[in-house]
């Protein structure tokens, strides 16, 4: 069993309307469309990610003959329902902003336009697929604005929620800037570049350190980045040296050390004088341990001399907001733009547009939604992606999202840069859009 | 590609590590033990849940031949560890606390013992699934208890953390205490109740909120709950109770109302009243929308109506505290114990058993955690549960964990029955076990 790829991966709700729709013959076409509602704390600005998976998802959707015999067997469905899944296939359209691009509240980055129990049915697993890795691009790329250029590695596999956490976790954060990951599978699958040398395990099962470091160096003799904290961090910053001569004249230079654990700042600066003194001014210092983008800020601040960094459990979880406040809404069945006025959970009806205007040609300036056949000034942000179940064009390439992503922080005004919330972004909501919204309520 | 059941679903240094091992022929026995080293944030308690999965993906380990074939063509690894990982199996021990089991703060819930190519290179995948689901089993047990026996449902698939962690977040709280999931596939999985109704979007697509509710009672005679506030939650609740004798009439109960936003206990008292004096005394009251267990305690406290509860994103991200700060650590190799003392991270060498001895035979007063050699009055709670790579028994069926976890929260102290932290539980370190570790630093 594969949870990634099951049609029962969903709600128990989808198949119920869906029968009630299939009872009714309500078929006719509706509109989904997915935004945020609102950011989380600590966040300015959010990335689009997850459309890639969405895609592959929606072109496979079916039920396996497995899945359907038990479905059958609760007694819970009707042979109508049964039949429906049985030839099940994604039949519809999907408008999305590209993977990568900076979005903001109220701004929908995915529209599905489907038969109803079609386009009703998916609704889950869109909202799991986009939701978590939106959520881990939107976390990492903080980590990418405060590191100085200093190159990011994802170390947080372990701490995921699940396997499939990690992945994409892996995938999310490399879009965002990252630049690689410990995750071999993300390796294999999406050609991520993979990182990752020793645990203290390691230096704990030989007899001492200076072993563990000379086992380890003939190994892996082009990858010798050693782990210096698991007993006391400069003496084994003086082991290292020790060691180097020897290595040296076997071909093997020492790539650099691990910290991990302690004041990573003084501990930097000391292991990189008593590295320095050694004779090994190309041994590069990496810090890992609880890194999240704050503390990244703090060591970049300080000059703390770290080359590169390790981010883990705080950027895999996004612990500091680890969800969303985002839905996937009923916007328009059969023609009639439509939408709900829960309390503190309205949303804006019918299909949509975001134009994107910049300030001075160069910086971000203001959003606005709008309408689908509203046309503003400005970039519309929203491009046809899949046409009656089937990809446009191939997904664009891993690299290519992750330099336009670069690109666009190029782009962010200052404010939007920092950590700390300040004025949020403008996302005006259209004269065109505030009137449907009016029409709407009107006639409920 | 299943991410769930691949062996490159692990750290790049896992296999450095390996291949370092086996230039060397360091085959020999390691001792591995998984425990959390501090309670997170408001959490008195935590709750093992997770090992049926580990012991589920050991069973099953193994590298195929695509996986292979990638390995090789990175150029990165040994002609010696990719024989190794072509005929990879995982032939170890393992002991464990059983599923469900209450447990504290330097307590091991798992020893793995098995070659040290071996032990070390599950590492990943085992914490990443024992931190998940101890993780979302810890945080759903509060809204358990805090809900006065009233069913908690899980809600969350949607903003879990990808296909997995939904799947599994339904297991965990389940075996928690949750009556049931909306997530199908747990149902068919692992046999969990699953429950669901209409979204706000089915109501959306019907002209009015009356033939809604029709098509949807005709649909779905046996489950009749409709969701009220899409528009406006009284009016609807008058609604409900004006078409409810035309659906008596045909044999069709309205089993109740779900409620998904505004002020729950405020709607949930006059909804009450509308469907009481309406002479819908039977129709049940279920409340949603960003629940967690310090709103189920207010809602509880006031008395407000409600006779179920779903509860989604807070749970299945566990949002207060998304990760464990737990630990795989090598306690032993070649029949030497060890342990690191990095600043902050040491830990208790050697291989471990918890024993629980309780206050007045029925209360948990306090643990001891010692080495295995010692033994202690009490329970001993780690359990040998895998030999030689094979499971000594098939692991207990979810119910029974279930049930043997509302056992344990009986025996709890009245002060970790609280959300608030009080005084924390007493976990006593043997003088056993104290002796050892200053030996093994004495080594060092």
């Amino acid at each position: 069993m594969n949870p990634s790829t099951s049609a029962l991966l969903t709600d128990l709700y989808q198949l119920t309307m869906v029968q009630a729709y299939l009872d009714r013959e309500m078929e006719e076409e509706a509109v989904f469309e997915f935004f945020v509602r609102r950011l989380p704390p600590n966040r300015q600005f959010l990335i689009a990610a997850g459309l890639e998976q969405v895609l592959a998802f929606l072109s496979d959707l079916h039920v396996t003959s497995e899945e359907l015999s038990w479905l059958e067997q609760t007694g819970r469905f009707s042979p109508k329902l049964l039949r429906y899944l049985e030839t099940l296939r994604f039949t519809g359209g999907v408008d999305a902003m590209p993977e990568g691009t900076l979005f903001f509240p109220n701004e929908p980055i995915l529209r599905v336009v489907a038969p109803i129990p079609l386009a009703q049915l998916v609704e889950t697993r869109i909202m799991n697929l986009l939701n978590f890795q939106t959520l881990i691009a939107s976390k990492a790329v903080r980590s990418v604005l405060v590191a100085g250029g200093k190159p990011i590695i994802d170390f947080g596999l372990r701490r995921a929620h699940g396997a499939e956490a990690g992945l994409l976790a892996a995938r999310a954060s490399y879009l965002a800037g990252f630049a690689g990951t410990a995750t071999v599978l993300a390796g294999m699958e999406y050609g991520i570049p993979i990182y990752g040398t020793m645990a203290h395990s390691f230096v704990q099962a030989h007899k001492d350190e200076t072993t563990a470091f000379e086992h380890f160096a003939h190994a892996q003799p082009d990858n010798v980045v050693l782990l210096i904290d698991t007993y006391d961090t400069e003496a084994a910053a003086h082991r290292v040296v020790a060691l180097a001569p020897e290595l040296k004249k076997k071909g093997i230079p020492v790539k650099g050390v691990r910290l991990d654990s302690g004041d990573l700042a003084d501990h930097a600066r000391k292991v990189r004088r008593i590295l320095d003194e050694g004779g090994l001014r190309e041994a590069q210092i990496l810090a890992s341990g609880n890194l999240d983008e704050y503390r990244l800020q703090a060591l970049v601040g300080t000059g703390a001399p770290i080359d590169s960094f390790a981010v883990g459990t705080a950027m895999t979880t996004s612990s500091d907001a680890p969800s969303l406040d985002c839905a996937y809404k009923l916007q328009e069945y059969a023609g009639r733009p439509c939408r709900k006025r829960s309390e503190g959970k309205a949303t804006w009806p019918g299909r949509k547009q975001v134009y994107r205007q910049y300030s001075d040609n160069r910086h971000l300036g203001h959003d606005v939604v709008t309408t689908l056949n509203d046309p503003q000034t400005g970039e519309p942000l929203l491009q046809p992606v899949m046409k009656a179940g089937h990809c446009i064009s191939p997904s664009p390439a891993l690299p290519e999202i992750r330099h336009q992503v670069q690109v666009q922080l190029t782009q962010l005004p200052d404010q939007l840069r920092r950590l700390e919330a300040g004025a949020p972004y403008e996302v005006q909501i259209s004269q065109a859009l505030q009137s449907l919204a009016e029409r709407v309520d009107q006639c409920v």
